[in-house]
């Protein structure tokens, strides 16, 4: 465990994967501010002013959603909606490093216009392959509770190789799902040939498609498309796990009567204390990185 | 495919798993009179009297879970609740094979008493062993849904090491879960050594039972006692899927805060369609064995 | 570790496994004699002369292989080969255990006419199983050794599905070869199916025959006869594992060009030490039972 | 099977992954010239004088090790040595392919003078992945050779986590060792965990060597050093994967007692077929596009 004393960041927001990261943080020896988060530890100060939280930290952590579109915070146990506004932001002096787990529009230009150091969290190679496990396992829980039969013996199809493509296909080889990986190119088939997995790539996909019981889509583009759709059973269950708006053709499969769910986020929903110790990993070796010279 | 041309049964009450096993065996050729269940095949003539649909079958097929203690036939389609009465029973001829899951004691005398053959399916170890996949499975799924935490790296501690522990361990391991099995005798502990799990017998189990993420109980005997329970983190949960009354206390989890959940029938529930054509491969061959000599 | 103070045993011949059983028993604490073996520890005490060596002691343990049909030790480091005879084992009192791994006929008449309590390690279940890992770990090594595929994805059959068979079975998939499980019953059937295995039974053996790369058999009884050996490619390679003489026809077999080995006794030859700590794990407890009341 | 009709190459020296892809490619239509090579096949056209092989081919396939430096030809089946001259060469038409496994300087640089197109197939992602199986499972198989332990169980250490790092990683865990990863980055060991290994960076790998059965290096640099090997049990076997000379002081390991085995290249040696097959998996592809416009 590093040792973070002498350190204080704000924690605005947030739900129970940041409850783990600032108790984690305060064990290492952080002063932890907290807005609208009860966390509970010898270091931990919650104040209900949000100005009176960020003065003078070292860091800000904003939760893994961060702002939405109108930057309001994303808070779970926060009954009034807060907008973080210029006038909060700019209490932090220039150059302070503000976390977060992805950052839209609004929010990465004030920063920039401020001169805060914005640090995207789910950006992080490390990050986002740890998050992969929570994300399979929850892609998995999702596709027991739907279908009728068992995940061994079943017909599997993973689409897209990437991190959590990876991690699922392992997952579903490990518990004996007959399991393909459509692949985009030769590297990728060969490391999931590697692993025990079927292979094939999107030009074979329209083949792929009988006698499959699920398909789990991990690519944020249209392939499971119309095409795709027509040809698969209509019992198929179909599991999307790109970030919005996924890449199924969604109003198509519920014409054809193909359920196909979208399940972005999976981490903070299904094991939300992992995806905080996950958090709680990266964030205090970033932090000195930043802080600490 | 066993061909069945000639045969006729009756399948009598029953949920997803019947259907499955009526249209299979609708398709090997068998005709199939059904009372209360939705099942559709070439082959397959639905009776609204119980009576005619048992009259001159070759075998008669109860549901899974067969009738209760007062004789009630599990049907999960049909709205009147129908009595297995003696009278119904005795249109059969001696010897004349009666399947079910498992039969209590009403029905063990009945069919005793006519001079019927009764198979209690779930006594057999193919059956048995088959079943512990669909169990596995849904003690796991149970697991998804109610911990904060993924399976991979979690503590899980699985009690008893018959077919469903066996095959219970081999999954959690497959998920990389840090898997513990007590087991009893040292020919068990090694088998669970030889799956890469780490052991212990029934008295150390207390010592194994800090840190503990969740327990899996399928020992049909009090062994999550008060002692145990008294040790285990308040955070622990507990799937218990030995059969009724399981072999947890429950009173005392609950006064601990604990959370136990008993769960058993998970085949029927979690993997309807896989627990039928489970019945699907061994009915058939059960049947030639008596039927056509 | 159990304490084993005031115990003493004498060691006979052996060979690397008894050198691993010799120091851990000294380890716990026993006075360890040893004739023929060149242990070294604070507690054992090397004698020249087996009639030295045996007097007093509360038990005798002759290496796994025992003695042959002559009654010669199984000597591994011994230049002069010793003859066990009735005058030596007359030294010991009548109910003193001796531990062997497996005792051919001379042995066990001699013990039962003398009185001594024979305990053939081989013959427990717990040993079973855990000599399995090292016979399968080298089984594996030769297939290895001797074909110019990899072991992943390439086409395996395992008869037989016992002890052996299983773990075999098991390293197999985990290394992604095809494995396609032979078996008697519908049990061990469904087990192999469970770990994900193809399965057939003996009548399906002839069909299953075609693209095989490696056939490895568990059975003591000719099964891999001249119809099998003649359904199988040239190319086919053949472990055998039974104990002697197999339950391959080898002359059938290299009159067709088919490569087939005999490898009876695979944890002594592959991984002594391994071996050596199976015995560790189970000599002290069954010492203790039969010598300390 | 890519039709390759219409296509002629010549294939010069080589051993047994050569003759796998000879025929593949014969198969596929093509016309092989070979010189020095023993397959068979309607297409391949064995000649005596390497001038009259190469003359008039749409490509030129060296074998995996190509040339030396002094420009010998790897050829495991031809008794004198061959040169490859530049009057040789120059007998192809500039931009003339030439596949090879990878090349040194001296080859490097006639390509480049004379206008052929080198193509290093041992560069492709694909080819180094495949050949990770192969090369993972021949160091398996020398550790299983020199140990007197099982892989089940043991303490293994894996040194780097490239490719073969990874695939190495994945069938040692496959096999219940007790494997640590020593990997750079933060991403590398995400992955490792995800997999189920234990982690540290190459700080650490001090800390990690006490207790240690196996080292498998993958890194070609001096890892494994003075600093190191002294901190190694002297029963410790090191398996070197990285390309000579290694990364391993083997001075310092012999001085040590420490058996330190240098393992280069592999999957032609342990599973030529395999290897072959890799090859003829790409060679076509590669050809296709180069030579059919």
């Amino acid at each position: 465990m590093l040792d973070l004393n002498n350190l204080s960041v704000a924690i605005m927001g947030g739900d129970a994967r940041e409850i783990v990261l600032a108790e984690y943080l305060s064990n290492a020896g952080a002063i932890v501010n907290t807005f609208g988060l009860p966390a509970q530890g010898k270091n931990i100060v919650p104040y209900r002013d949000p100005r009176e939280c960020i003065l003078g930290v070292d860091a800000l952590i904003l939760p893994v959603p961060g702002v939405n579109e109108q930057m309001r915070l994303h808070a779970a146990y926060l009954e009034q909606p807060l907008i973080i506004t210029r006038d909060l932001m700019e209490l932090l002096p220039r150059g302070t490093p503000v976390f977060v787990g992805l950052a839209r529009k609004p929010l990465r230009e004030l920063a920039s216009e401020i001169g805060l150091e914005l640090v995207e969290l789910m950006r992080l190679d490390e990050v986002a392959i740890l998050n992969a496990i929570p994300s399979a396992e929850g892609a998995l829980q999702m596709a027991m509770e739907k279908m009728p039969i068992t995940i061994h013996g079943c017909n599997a199809l993973v689409v897209g190789f990437g991190r959590t493509g990876q991690t699922l296909a392992q997952l579903l080889l490990a518990m004996n799902a007959k399991t393909t990986v459509i692949a985009r190119n030769p590297a990728q088939q060969a490391r999931a040939i590697a692993m025990g997995a079927l292979t094939a790539d999107f030009a074979e996909l329209v083949n792929c498609s009988k006698n499959v019981d699920v398909v789990f889509n991990t690519v944020p583009a249209l392939v499971i498309d119309q095409n795709i759709l027509s040809r698969l059973p209509a019992k198929t269950l179909i599991i999307d796990l790109a970030s919005a708006p996924g890449g199924t053709d969604f109003d198509k499969a519920r014409e054809l009567g193909i359920e196909a769910v979208l399940a972005p986020g999976l981490p903070g929903k299904v094991a939300p204390k992992t995806a905080g110790m996950i958090l709680a990993r990266v964030v205090p070796r970033e932090l000195v990185q930043r802080v600490m010279k």
